[in-house]
């Protein structure tokens, strides 16, 4: 009868979960916790609903936790079933806990647990109880991700440098268990997601003495194990590989085979990062980064269109209020925390996630604006890191790719705040206050750029902030122009050099209309690794390094992740500017479909809407898109054609 | 060896601790935790601390936490031998954790943990770690309080009313462990901290059917266990009775054998209540309140002058910025709480607690400040309890007995900023301005008192602000005189009827120097419960209830507390009104021995001094005093004479 499902406080589940996953990273042996103040859930709370029954019913509360029901003015103790008669009643269930999440389940046929209970932490006033559709079984604890589990054996298993290499063909993240086939003895499994890490059993990232059989092994990330001093043939290995099943909705083929073999491993590297939150990597750091996290939501809509991980995610990053410091310590990474609601909603439409949230947008709001200096500006303070990107760009004083980003917080906020039926007009004029300002501080008509810092003066101009100005149209049609020219297409200004940022310009540069060269860029750059054997996509690459030092990043032989969730950004441009997939209106109630395949010869790509999807499929000189949803507007070659939910609409084209 | 200790965030053992007590409450089966917010610890610290070494070394960290150490830009994990050099390091341990508290334990000859690290919880500036004198062993646990245990037996088995009562003949808080003549079979155990409560089965507080030989029962508080159904002889019981050993240093005895008892039992009652924080009382709330607190840091400097446990409730109390609700949601326990903080000074003169607490405290100041009106006065908001006392006090606006609270505040600060270096004028303006406001809006000159409300127009006079207006000095001498004639000696004015405000009444008839009358009230109060066979003192009494009725409190047949804190006041008012033993410096660096004896025939009387004690001894005629601490200064029938540590000074007195 399931009725019900786990209740708690509103935020609470995901900044649990958060707290467990940024607590689980490891290395060499050592538990790495995050270097940031990480939030745990509140410890005590009270659930209440009113009812009024029509007839007699018995419901009973469940909870591993410290409490007891309120009814009647009686308190009655959790696991035992209550019987109420038919009347009006206000029932109360008081839930405390020292550790972990306090939660309950109520069973009943009448009264159940779901978001339709109030929920109070004795401070604020009461909201609606949190939920997942994850845990709706009174058996569960939501305290313990259930993840899912394939078995996995090796593809191959090698007698290699004195010991048995085994290689899963796969990136996985599992647990290893061993069969001997003699008599157990203690063995080192030396861990790699290149086979050359996993034979350098001193520095590889992970490595561990088995010196039981009955040891369970931790879950770790890698492809291949490699247990020294061993034979072939003497140890069998399993992995029980878990993951979140959150199922692909888009696809892409074309005639291109090195370009659906990219978007392909781009899948699999992204979902594999796709865990209970958008991590970055699967070996290092499992951490949740908003700057990492922003990307993935791009992903997402265009791979899986998976609403709960986007807000599982958001709500982890954020933890409780007060804001006492920036997400993971970074002043830009609390900003793209702000602009993802706005971006989820759009996706989605979901305004209740919105109303829940808001709150907490303008605490966070509030945090950013004690640091804004008299232009409106932001201004890292100590103990923040001003980031932006892994590249030499001037810092001093305010820096123009912040205020950028600061200027999107403010136009979120006023689609936001009227969301929440607040007057946002003060967010309008801060936005308007905020553009014209940097306009006028940083943008350098002689260079035809925005520069980094008009405090240091040295007008130093980096592609960072150009690539913003059109990324969140701060640029008017003249400027945007003048940095295609003399910035994203200017070989002379520094090139982009993480993949990280990579995703932004290569979007400007789809702004720019450059299909051919950006196609060609995923081609040489995401084939490359390709062609070096990746089963997953990257941290980082650059083709010019020999491959030997390939798996170093941050002084560490092993610290680059070959399994990055950034990495599967061609998944977002391929669906976002080929084939020109976005919502008009929030949710996709009003959605353009405006290909570009004049890049392609042929192809068939699927890209998830909220609540359907859109099937291209060009061949020269034909386009057919289909779609099950109501809204789509085709728009190719300047012609507009209204999409019918479920039928194929098939146009001419010229290329 | 043993040089280190745990350390910790400093208060964050004490806020975990707190938590747990504060989930600890049980009812009839239902568990039941504080109906307030309740804070848990920080879950991510980092420590750190630099070291010359002079010789090579070798240390461990010790944690039941996630985290590693970090050395010579190199991490190691805990439990592993880390071998130095001599030379110059930084040692930073980083500690995270899901549940509980993150503490580490070093152990080595040269580097060990304790105060001296300084502690980061990623957001503010460091600070020195915290420890504690129960925690130094690196076996130790502190998420689990270590109690000491005494085996205890009934002192009386009897069969009755169809069972077994088993009369322990103390109050305890323990486990009961039963051992059957015969086979076990399934009981009852039915709880009391009297007889009738423990017969009446259906109702008692506690009571439990045990169907496990095995099974753990847990720790409660009781005198009597009734076991219905089972012969005498069948069933043995013991209990481990868990207890904090906080010895007493104070004693008393004189020519009056029932003072004598009153003071043995006060000091019974108050050393059950006295466990890891002061708790109300041990059956019922095990809350830690903070109105009964300020009261038990009054009998603790008399009885154990134990300044841990004033510490470790301070903070627990207290909790972490921001401060989100008044302290058990009562505006007038946040305030007692404040008071409490140079209280506790003026007793041990320990700046580093004051040091170390004074954000808190200036925190909670701006908290407070948030609700004062125009005039300065402090009023209740929605959510706030106003409690004062249970009395018919007119509560309408600003409430008088608040205000003089608040008052006490701002003197507590203008000290306390002077001991943290900051300029406290501000302070002494806010004084001088309340209590002048005070005085013009309560002070009825017509009546010779203060009114609870001016904004009801009713002129009500309760007790309640008077006394305080004579505990804090707010009235002058004509005040004064007036108040103790118009209110406190005036029958016509409504009665104290709880022994919590009592404690204060008492107290304002010692300044009034009726000490022939508070002595009388000490024998027939509480005198009164001894002749009831009280082995501990209530929460509660008044003698003209007949005994069926005595159980009962707030609307509960057995809800009230049979050993309550507060009931122990009689121990602070001989220490401080009749033996007159005070600092006048910060740990009685100067302190005052004022005996007023002559309700006494003779008596011998040992008083806690911070650092030695005051042996008072009186028979007719004569007084003498001992001291093991300089600085004191017996006055007494306006001589004044300076008492030399470690001599003892004879004087005759008149009467």
């Amino acid at each position: 009868m399931n009725k019900g499902r786990w209740i708690w406080y509103p935020g609470d589940f995901e900044i649990y979960q958060g707290l467990l996953q940024n607590l689980s990273r490891e290395e060499r042996g050592v538990n790495w916790p995050a270097f940031w103040r990480i939030d745990d859930c509140r410890k005590n709370v009270k659930f209440y609903k009113e009812y009024t029954l029509e007839q007699d019913t018995v419901f009973t509360v469940h909870s591993k936790k410290t409490g007891y029901i309120f009814v009647q003015g009686k308190k009655l103790p959790f696991g035992k079933p209550v019987s109420l008669q038919r009347g009006e009643y206000r029932i109360e269930v008081y839930c405390g806990t020292a550790a972990g999440l306090p939660a309950i389940y109520i069973e009943g046929e009448v009264i159940y647990s779901d978001e339709t209970w109030q929920v109070e932490d004795y401070v604020s006033p009461s909201v609606g109880a949190g939920t997942s559709p994850y845990y709706v079984r009174k058996e569960q604890n939501p305290e313990v991700w259930e993840y899912e589990e394939r078995i996995c054996l090796p593809s191959s298993e090698e007698a290699k440098e004195g010991g048995v290499l085994y290689d899963f063909g796969e990136e996985l993240t599992g647990m290893i268990k061993l069969s001997f086939r003699g008599e157990f003895r203690p063995i080192l499994l030396s861990y790699g997601e290149s086979e050359t890490e996993a034979k350098d059993t001193k520095r590889c990232y992970y490595s561990q003495m088995v010196y039981d059989q009955e040891e369970e092994i931790p879950r770790r990330a890698f492809r291949y194990i490699f247990i020294p001093g061993v034979e072939e043939g003497e140890i069998s290995l399993t992995a029980i590989h878990q993951y979140v099943d959150i199922p692909s909705i888009g696809s892409f083929r074309c005639e291109n085979e090195r370009m659906n073999r990219i978007w392909k491993i781009a899948e699999t590297t992204f979902k594999l990062c796709s865990g209970v939150f958008f991590i970055d990597g699967i070996k290092r750091d499992k951490w949740i980064w908003s700057g990492d996290a922003y990307q993935s939501y791009f992903i997402n809509q265009y791979l899986m269109f998976d609403e709960d991980i986007n807000k599982r995610t958001i709500l982890a990053l954020r933890g409780n209020d007060p804001v006492s410091q920036h997400i993971n310590t970074i002043v830009d990474y609390s900003m793209y925390w702000v602009i993802s609601i706005y971006n989820h909603y759009m996706a989605t439409a979901d305004k209740d996630f919105v109303t829940m949230v808001y709150p907490k947008v303008k605490t966070m709001m509030q945090f950013l604006e004690q640091q804004l200096d008299q232009q409106g500006f932001i201004v890292g303070k100590e103990g923040d890191w001003t980031f932006i990107d892994w590249a030499d760009i001037d810092k001093e004083g305010a820096v123009c790719a912040e205020q950028m980003l600061l200027a999107e917080c403010w136009k979120s906020m006023v689609k936001l705040s009227d969301l929440a039926g607040e007057d946002g007009s003060i967010y309008k004029e801060y936005y308007k206050d905020l553009t014209a300002n940097i306009n006028y501080y940083f943008w350098r008509p002689e260079l035809g750029a925005y520069i980094d810092s008009f405090a240091s003066g040295n007008n130093k101009v980096t592609r960072h902030a150009n690539i913003f100005a059109l990324l969140f149209e701060i640029a008017d049609e003249e400027q945007t122009v003048s940095i295609l020219k003399n910035v994203i297409l200017n070989d002379k200004v520094d090139k982009i050099t993480t993949p990280y940022f990579k995703f932004y310009e290569l979007e400007a540069l789809c702004i720019a209309e450059k299909y051919d060269e950006v196609k060609q860029i995923i081609l040489d750059y995401w084939g490359s690794m390709v062609d070096q054997g990746a089963a997953t996509f990257w941290e980082e690459y650059d083709p010019s390094q020999p491959m030997e030092s390939q798996y170093g990043m941050y002084d560490d032989p092993y610290g680059k992740s070959l399994c990055h969730a950034w990495a599967g950004s061609p998944i977002y441009l391929i669906g976002r500017y080929y084939m020109g997939v976005r919502p008009l209106k929030p949710g996709y109630e009003e959605f353009e479909v405006a290909p570009r395949c004049a890049s392609f010869e042929e192809l068939e790509c699927t890209v998830p809407v909220k609540g359907g999807t859109v099937v291209i499929q060009y061949e020269k000189n034909q386009l057919k898109v289909t779609t099950d949803r109501e809204g789509g507007i085709l728009r190719v070659e300047g012609k507009e054609v209204k999409l019918l939910k479920g039928e194929t609409t098939v146009l001419p084209v010229t290329h």
